[in-house]
């Protein structure tokens, strides 16, 4: 079986742990989001690949779900002995290495799609990873500072790493996507797929950055396999991170059912909800998305691994239908 | 008192440090070697000008002399574990910060004299350094490999580190050198100098590359102040490193006389050679250059301010005949 998955950085790298338990022959596919990238120090950062590729790699901090095991922070404590900055993005002396080695290669003229498949050669995460694209998309999201008023366009790891999210997201905007390409290997990724599954990943941030590549949603849609997603809301609330910021800025409200009106039913065709949203079931099937209630708190890879079972039921149930 | 120095890394450093405690009020100038800068990693090294920033900024690692105290080396693990090399070269993970620093700053169009400045801001070595060129120099050695008997021409760094000099050098040529413009600063420090001191540094791939870059020999022949210089060669070895290897490759033998004559008296006005090589005394001075045999081994920082008390006193001497 063939499986396109479109992932984000912490929430889908574990679903995808979850899912190569639960399907350990299928060949996985991952489309992952590289909006979050960010160049630092002089260097390209591409945090949802490297989380990705380090929790199937094995490399991963459990704790935090991101950045690697076993870290040292000193090559940052020197930057900002040096006063150079930014310090409130957390990279860490074994992680630095990745963003060196993808750095040097895309100087000497390879392609990020390259660049990962030879990082990915040393970490064997036992799916494909592509990028979105090989072209350059940074999500910027508008806020207004509430000091002096002024409206402000930051980077979206500003947003989310610095501020937290503290502030009103006025707009998000995957700077770039419109003129982006899909990387080599993602449109006839999704053409040959089996089942397409949207993990419980930010539906704006990273999901959606991943849909605004133009050519990947219409691919998406016109595939004529199950499309199946799972909430990253649970109880109006987001499972983590913040994506209830960023989904008030694009005018979707904070709840399950929300959030599989936002893709529609163009897009989807199965949706899973937590039992504790079993009431949004009617409201996502009356929108024309079959929809089941299912346990999707991910506190374990046995947790994810039920998630992923399910989602492949749904996407059978979809397919039968 | 102004003093301009020219230096290459340990043995120039160290010296540095005997120079500052024994003329604690000078204010003193070092020209600084960048002929064994390297770029590695997509960043740019510059080991000599770093292990003076280092040694005089109290950040150096005294037993090896060069590179970071309390070092870890996290980040070359992984650069090893992704195929990435060389692994000959030591960087650490509080030393990368600085050739991250250094590598951002030049992409930003600033030249390597300003770069070295914002580090030395940090550092705040007590002397003003700057490179002997913003222009890119490297030492390049000319080799045989003795298992195929191929010529090749190798990076300083791969013949120095790698090899550890174990291979003959039969040419020893200063890339870039002919092109080369002094940095801002050079010229000027050279000429308002009161004295000028070789420290007991390599004649060849330090103070020799230094006085390849066009107008710096002139400059420091015409400054009409005594230019004194410390004999790297002890006993007809070098105190440390490999400098015999790239005297012959010059044609010049391994003792203290004959670096002296090297060098010649239409550069130099003084040299102290070590006590166990007083008899070249007479061989120095008869090449018209001022001569004294005095401990040239600087097992500590008071033996080094020793030796630059001698090359002080030396100097005087030379000012008032």
């Amino acid at each position: 079986m063939r499986i396109v998955v479109l992932a984000g950085g912490i929430g889908g790298a574990r679903f995808l742990r979850g899912l190569q338990q639960a399907s350990p022959d299928a060949d996985i596919t991952v489309i992952g989001n590289t909006g979050d990238d960010i160049h630092l120090f002089g260097l390209k950062v591409c945090p949802d690949l490297d989380t990705v590729m380090y929790t199937l790699g094995g490399g991963i901090n459990e704790e935090q779900g991101w950045g690697r095991t076993d870290e040292t922070f000193h090559l940052k404590e020197e930057l900002a002995a040096y006063g150079v900055g930014p310090e409130w993005f957390g990279l860490g002396d074994r992680d630095f290495a990745t963003h060196i080695v993808r750095t040097q290669m895309l100087g000497a003229g390879y392609p990020l799609s390259a660049v990962t498949e030879a990082l990915c050669d040393r970490w064997k995460p036992g799916v494909r990873l592509i990028p979105m694209s090989d072209d350059r998309v940074e999500t910027h999201v508008a806020v207004t500072l509430p000091d002096s008023g002024e409206r402000k366009v930051i980077h979206f790891q500003e947003y989310w790493v610095r501020l937290r999210a503290s502030l009103a997201a006025e707009a998000v905007v995957p700077v770039g996507a419109e003129q982006a390409k899909p990387a080599p290997g993602v449109l006839e990724a999704i053409a040959e797929a089996d089942v397409i599954l949207f993990p419980p990943s930010n539906p704006v941030v990273s999901i959606g950055t991943i849909l605004a590549v133009p050519g990947i949603r219409e691919a998406i849609a016109d595939a004529g396999v199950p499309v199946v997603g799972l909430s990253p809301i649970v109880g109006d609330a987001p499972v983590r991170g913040m994506a209830d910021k960023v989904l008030a800025a694009v005018g979707v409200e904070s709840t399950a059912a929300a959030v599989a009106e936002h893709y529609g039913s163009g897009l989807l065709d199965g949706w899973l909800v937590d039992t504790v949203d079993a009431s949004a079931v009617a409201r996502v099937e009356s929108a024309g998305i079959r929809c089941r209630a299912v346990p999707l708190m991910m506190s374990d890879l046995d947790a994810a691994a039920r998630m992923a079972r399910e989602a492949l039921t749904l996407a059978e149930e979809v397919r039968g239908a």
